[in-house]
């Protein structure tokens, strides 16, 4: 099994693990015939039923996978006693409704980020999940790459010092969603690497805005202040020419850019840094600069899907507690909610 | 004369303009020198003396320029009738007072940005100014390089159609400035081109950001809000480990990224945008994205302080008002008050 | 059908066109797989029989088409009357023989690139094909790009004037071939690409070279000398830290910078020049340089191999004669051939 | 004293220092200003006499330095008893005359590179120097860059392992030189800093080009064929409408890329490589990719031209013979010289 740095799972009580994990997904548009991709190349893994209502979607599956049972109606698969775990890979709008339907027939899940429209939802699962002792996991599929897995273990080894700053940019033209802003769209990637990386809880979130086209903010700035004085900032953008996908993370000893759009060195560290040496009264403030050299780590080049679903797979089987369990996801939609009331507000500080 | 797109000045009488204007400039550490050496390299211009408190500053003037008279007594110098302008070169906290000696011994000014402290400053300048009919530019140099001046023909032919966003990064490792934050050392340039290129007033600013190192910050993030749905987004960080200079304008009919650290395409202006075409209702609403081809402009090659400062000979040769004159240095000392304000209250909106 | 810039073909007859062009594909290995997903995806064609002689590869065949008749004889497949067309997919090496042996059982035949591995064995199949009034393709896949379309386009309307130059940079580590060099393996793509451009016939080849590892040249450089004073250059490297794909064209009027790697901009061409004004004598020599306006044209973002076997499909049907036809073929390897001559005499020039 | 990796001088005796090194600059137009205004800048080091033709070069004397002795004569400056080192920065075709006529009259000699236009030249003036017990230092400022430097002590610690390859690309547009063509213009610093960094003596050379616009070449490309299996290869170009400055390094342990356009990272270490591990006949050759982290290591950051002139007095002072003194320069000669020849014969094998 992958060790990841979990907490320890405090319902986890004795369950028998099955010898194949059989999987239902719900949702075959963009992003479910990834999932059932990958589900099908893992070991002691199947893919045994696949619902999705567009008929297009439906005929993709039988020609793809003929074998796999298809259907249009979601209760139908979960309540079929051949499947052990259900995939949610369905609007944000579905996720409570869905999971929640799931974890009542007794299936573990794994739910599309983000985990559901607001916090009480989550909780409930939450709640639901641990009372018949079922996994949870969220898709926050980055925390499983290369490069995410690679910035970790420089923080763990305290290699940056201690945090200043996490800032992400994150803007692309499109694609435009129907039913969620650009926050709700793009945010959820950065709020959950941000949230396994700097390991502390955010105390409050500034969120400014705007819309344009079609009723939602398409260009958007969150800001969220945490203890310690590490600020994070997002730039999140539908309506930019350029694709960027750009994070500095600034600290006391080093500092790192991650650009994920680098085909080879995704991640450089800098040697680089400021010291005050000297604080007596602000015109004798000594500032020393260090700038050294700097470094491109090697990248582990794996799919992250794969990693994260064989991960729930070993989760599933040993009864441990994913990372990116069901308490990572409501995290995230609580930042998304506070980030939502500040916007509302044109940047009101909201505390979480 | 240089023809820029100026306010009519209401001030403007007629006044007899010397066959040459003598400057004494004050302040000669950092960006003195170019003053210096630019206005040296002006026809009509000369100048007559230049006044610093270090030691070390008089010597570097005496090697340069022998003939030129050295002081270091600022009110000295201000009151020689030998000089006609002052060129205010020193820091934010004395400008107020030079300034306004300055223009009560009859000369026009030349000051640094940001203007001044606060805008009581600011407006008490400009009045005196106007009552002695004496010419007041504000430094903001980038409205006269190549690329600012391309983007505003740009925005005047409106090439990009209706503006959606305004977007920029600035940041790098240091310089860390003794006696203000991160803002009121960076955040000028981006605000006085903003102002340049929007041509309309900020209804209200958000600025959040974090203070690490010297007890001023050294994060800091700015939303502004604009008339019709423009926001403007400033990114400044004296903690970044790689320097960016970069601003997205977006608009309706086309986009454009500035790379001000590009050496020969500086300006890309992209032929793609986003047209919702159908709104009846969310579900229904048909978003087009087009993607067409991308053209980078030639960008003229010239020192933009040497233009700025023969422009502002021109301005009191020919009794005209300057584009940066005591109003735009005003207009941005009130937003970085406002920002100033908003930082205290980790990011309330404070309108202008 | 699409319409490429075809010579006539002189042996072209009236004959019966399929409903439907069946295809017999010999080599499952690396691209294999990409030509049979791509002719499965064609209207009016189908895969009815691929052919491997690795267990493994006859696995992955069953796996993904257990429709499709499986072979590791490929005579076996051509004898078939099943068979309209035969792709010829292995090392090139065994080019000559099967497509040989195809053309004999009267198939069309589409042949990896180079073509064959001396130039009689190309006359010969080129003779052949013809007699039996057949087709040959070779892939030279690069021509059905977006990118190499939209310059053969710029310099069909001359927008770069009279052609000074070709320079091509392909460096890469690895991917070592065990039976051919470096020229071999990586050169047939920018001489293909640079024989449909230019649309000349080069008179000589320059090649120098260098083997470390495997008793084969691993780094070469090729110059090919045009009419007219056309003159071009490839650097073909296998032991490359960095993975580099630019090619630079140099005409009269304007430059092109071809950078297959950009994700968006991969042509830009740039309004630079050099006109010389006047020629009295070598110091009186007047140069004048000439520096506008860099414009990246939108490609099209088409898969380059399906197009290509479209086309090739049309050829079939409409009995045309493909651009890279045989012919096409030959004059490559001949170019191949010339360049190694020239490599074992350390550089000596080898007219064609 | 700086220290350099130089040779033992064998001509080395005792002469007596001077307290000052007075130099007589030849040549004041586009490198020769550089050149006074570094030596001025020198301890130790008086420039008291500069030369040029041209009336608006020694007009441009006279504004920055009133205080020397300006001439259009270059023999009166070389009689000068005042001065005690020549430094010629004038076209190649004048160096050989007046560094012969400096040496005559006792002047150690600073030359431009090329050192001279052809071998005997430059091998007459080594003799007559040796003769008289004076200095050569052909300005082959490259060698002096803090880039340089480094990738000189990487070598020297084997990084990078047994050597395979050398391959630089310097193109732009123009300077279109009068009367040399690109080889002699622009190889020379890629030829002084090969003859540096391998400390190997080419065997032979192969150079192939084509001349378009003024009778002299203006595109070309060098090979040159090393002991051991090193080649080097050079790409030159007036036409190129980017400029390049980009070497390629490639050896058994690691590969090395070297931008000298970037501003920060010039220099990249790629932990990258390939080994045979079996050679048991071609086709059970087994290849083995290597792909590690990537290493940019801080650059000096000093004016090398600055750092040369400084190592020139330095080894007047202590009568030490520089690194780059006529020996050196007389072998990229020799290289230029053999690449003429095989240009004209249109890429023949020249043997050096």
């Amino acid at each position: 099994m992958v060790t990841y740095l979990a907490d320890p799972d405090p319902h986890a009580t004795q369950k028998t693990a099955p010898d194949l994990v059989k999987f239902g997904v719900i949702g075959y548009g963009y992003w479910g015939p990834n999932v059932v991709r990958n589900l099908k190349q893992l070991k002691n893994t199947d893919v045994v039923a696949i619902c999705d209502k567009s008929p297009s979607s439906i005929q993709r599956v039988q020609k793809a996978y003929p074998q796999v049972q298809v259907t249009g109606d979601p209760f139908e698969l979960m309540r079929s006693t051949e499947v052990d775990a259900v995939a949610v890979i369905t609007p944000v709008w579905t996720h409570y409704e869905l999971a929640k339907a799931a974890l009542e027939n007794g299936k573990d899940i794994f739910v599309e980020k983000p985990f559901t429209s607001n916090a009480a939802q989550a909780e409930e699962l939450i709640e639901l999940a641990a009372r018949k002792n079922l996994k949870v996991m969220v898709d926050h599929t980055f925390l499983f790459t290369g490069a995410v897995r690679k910035i970790r273990q420089l923080l763990n080894e305290n290699a940056l010092g201690t945090l200043y700053y996490y800032d992400s940019t994150r803007v692309n033209l499109g694609l435009f969603q129907h039913d969620v802003n650009v926050v709700w769209d793009l945010a959820p990637h950065d709020l959950s690497i941000m949230d396994y990386l700097i390991q502390e809880r955010p105390e409050a979130v500034v969120a400014t805005g705007q819309t344009h086209l079609n009723g939602y903010e398409d260009v958007a700035f969150l800001t969220l202040y945490f203890p310690r004085k590490v600020i994070a900032h997002l730039n999140v953008n539908w309506l930019s020419p350029v694709k960027v996908r750009n994070t500095l993370i600034g600290g006391e000893k080093k500092m790192l850019v991650w650009n994920d759009l680098e085909a080879d060195e995704k991640i450089k560290i800098y040697d680089k840094g400021v010291t005050v040496t000297s604080r007596e009264g602000v015109y004798n403030l000594l500032v020393n600069y260090r700038s050294g050299d700097m470094w491109a780590p090697q990248i582990e080049q794996v799919e992250a899907l794969q990693r994260e679903l064989e991960y729930f797979v070993d989760c599933i089987t040993n009864n441990e507690n994913p990372i990116n369990d069901g308490r990572a996801g409501l995290r995230v939609v609580k930042m998304l909610e506070a980030a939502s009331e500040s916007l509302r507000q044109r940047g009101s500080l909201v505390y979480l």
